[in-house]
């Protein structure tokens, strides 16, 4: 089925061009025309592939989503041997996207999650990738736990939405430029290396 | 000079009418046309206020960020018997936009922070409104340390930077749908119960 894999690819291809031109203006600026010239394809080849823009925006979010996630699950199988903290420790860091390398992709990531805000199905694909990242960080808060000597006194689902909330809070605060990479990454290894060390027993309240 | 305050009030009009469209559409949806329709004025006025888009955008952030620092302060001084940590915990609150009224504060804000990241003077405002949040909450979190029975083993300038990113992370995180509100509190309010509970001494490195 030739076409259908032409279909497939051209659609990443397009992908590709909505997150350079989101990279370089933002969504604001990301036109029909534009990704077409971008792609270099024909503003009907990109109409055929995506009804509306905003089908093609969820796509490119699903697009980046993936790739991301795979750069996560790459630190995580790396090295077998390293302990669930340092495992932790790797994929919260890559979550934030703290990489000059990853400026590009933080950018694009940080406009789809204002876009979200007021779009109801990028809301929905955004939702499915937290999700799936908060499953796999409260196994790793668990495990890294236990390996500290738990029973800590720390809720490992709640640790999980704390590590996210800071990741991207991170990733915004490096982009405007109010924290260095090297601020946030420090922010990143106090948070965690604090994690571990907290006492026994339920947290006291008040 | 009524000119003059004309002019002011004018602008602060225009503002808002930026924050409402935005807070529907995103800054995507914010046009000088759609702008001048919702503040009841001429396109013609709207150009004499502010010499471009972007400019009316710098404004309309100054405006929002003045409304949430003068409530932060408000917290803030509203109970002057109250504990370090306490109106800490306040203010933190506040700064993560999670009441109900304040969700269309907090999608402006999210707009504001992703077009921050292409754009300079956004930047420039916004880098300028964390800034001046950071020395405020660096200043509780000292004060709420020396309160617990410090020399905590912490550094209050980069827990106040841990605090500013994870709240605009939940502020994000409650806007697209992924944590409720209450969960977002709760994420809060056991990071902050934690940060009274470390050992004294430095922190154990690794």
């Amino acid at each position: 089925m030739p076409r259908q894999v032409d279909h497939e690819g051209r659609r990443r291809l397009i992908a590709e061009a909505v997150c350079r031109l989101a990279d370089e203006r933002g969504l604001e600026g990301v036109t029909l025309r534009d990704v077409a010239a971008r792609a270099d394809v024909s503003m009907g080849a990109v109409q055929r592939c995506f009804r509306t823009k905003e089908e093609m925006l969820v796509f490119a979010l699903g697009h980046i989503g993936e790739r991301i996630g795979e750069r996560v699950r790459v630190r995580l199988v790396r090295s077998p041997a390293q302990s669930a903290a340092s495992a932790l420790g790797h994929a919260v860091t890559e979550v934030s996207l703290l990489r000059d390398e990853h400026r590009a992709e933080a950018r694009v990531w940080l406009a789809f999650l204002a876009q979200a805000a007021v779009s109801e199905v990028l809301a929905k694909t955004l939702k499915e990738n937290y999700a799936a990242l908060q499953e796999a960080f409260t196994r790793l808060v668990s495990e890294a736990a236990a390996d500290a000597g738990g029973p800590a006194a720390l809720d490992p689902r709640l640790e999980a939405r704390t590590l996210l909330a800071l990741a991207d809070g991170l990733t915004a605060h490096v982009l405007v430029g109010h924290l260095t990479p090297e601020a946030a990454r420090e922010v990143l290894h106090t948070h965690l290396t604090h994690l571990w060390e907290r006492p026994a027993g339920p947290p006291r309240t008040g």
